[in-house]
């Protein structure tokens, strides 16, 4: 794995901005712009949404980017697409050893009252709502996530489970945005089971020009 | 591969009702009823969704039942969950060698547009459409479907590919409903890539008390 130091975003990258375990945000990219969300621990899952600027119903689809890549996870260079078939998000480095995930749906209240959660369990499809709602947008969807870090093992025989991140403290994953897009981010809350190695913690993000 | 003969459903099953090559339909199923899609040429992919019968918003989702079945495609017995992780369909029977999809979505204008397929192009996602409305039923989203028969095969290196279906004429497999739903199917229209191995066809499916 890459050192901890090296894996640290360059200098001239912008401001970096936690965000805060448990917790979703969302903000506005214009084409060509792009983000950087590092996992200042190594062990965080962070569920990733993108919407089309103008018009909530075009977002970037698990199960259409997967036809256009042939292939179950993107890595540096491939692009997701929308539900119109559209490029919305390119990966463009990854310092990771590149293990993410599309085949996991967000979590949600009804998994953690399955899994005997707490009551009012913080879950990544109401941080989605939430984060939208500050910025203004409500009735979206909640869109298959392309879930960053996460670390979902598949066997020969199509058997798949649930494992801790692979990543060290401080690789991070850059996108390019395709579009003007609407880019939504939850650090998944998920507690009751390994997917974030030691426990929900902080992540950064970096919006460059 | 098993008989063609040997695979046809039992006498005791109710009256076949063709679903013509290319064409969608929906329909209601109660708790506990049973439908069998039988592949009458084999070679037929059949994009099948479900939607709560009282609330169009819960529908069966790849997505959360790849979580629930911790599979990333159902063999008998395994169930399919809803976006609220409800139980709403299993497979009972399956006389076909097991292959079936989750992974891809549900074809549609842009996916023909893209392949150079002539304009207005039948496709899955429109068929759905069509199919609800001629039940009275205007503004479902497309979930991402099962598709029932395709041959999506997935390296080790999770790289994917499309293949012609793998199961014999006649063989079917049978799903139970797990609440009152509404059971919409597609036969895959798909003449642009090797899905639908000789080219759509016809299929039948029969509804079972």
């Amino acid at each position: 794995m890459q050192n901890a130091t090296t894996a640290q975003p360059a200098p001239d990258h912008g401001a970096a901005v936690t965000l805060p375990a448990r917790k979703g945000k969302a903000l506005f990219l214009t084409e060509g712009q792009h983000i950087t969300i590092v996992n200042r621990f190594g062990s965080q899952v962070v569920d990733t949404w993108a919407f089309n600027r103008s018009d909530i119903n075009e977002f970037m689809s698990m199960e259409h980017s997967r036809a256009a890549m042939l292939k179950l996870s993107p890595a540096i260079g491939d692009t997701m697409v929308t539900n119109y078939r559209r490029p919305i998000l390119t990966i463009v480095e990854d310092t990771t050893p590149g293990i993410h995930d599309t085949l996991i749906a967000a979590c949600d209240r009804y998994r953690y009252q399955q899994l005997g959660g707490r009551e009012g369990h913080e879950n990544c499809t109401d941080n989605l709502a939430i984060a939208l709602g500050e910025i203004g947008i409500e009735g979206a969807v909640t869109p298959s996530p392309l879930n960053l870090f996460m670390n979902i093992e598949t066997a020969s025989d199509g058997r798949i489970a649930f494992l801790a991140p692979v990543s060290a403290p401080g690789q991070y994953v850059t996108l390019r945005a395709e579009m003007d897009l609407i880019l939504a981010l939850s650090a998944c809350p998920q507690d009751l089971l390994p997917v974030n190695g030691l426990g929900p913690t902080d992540v950064d993000f970096i919006v460059q020009p």
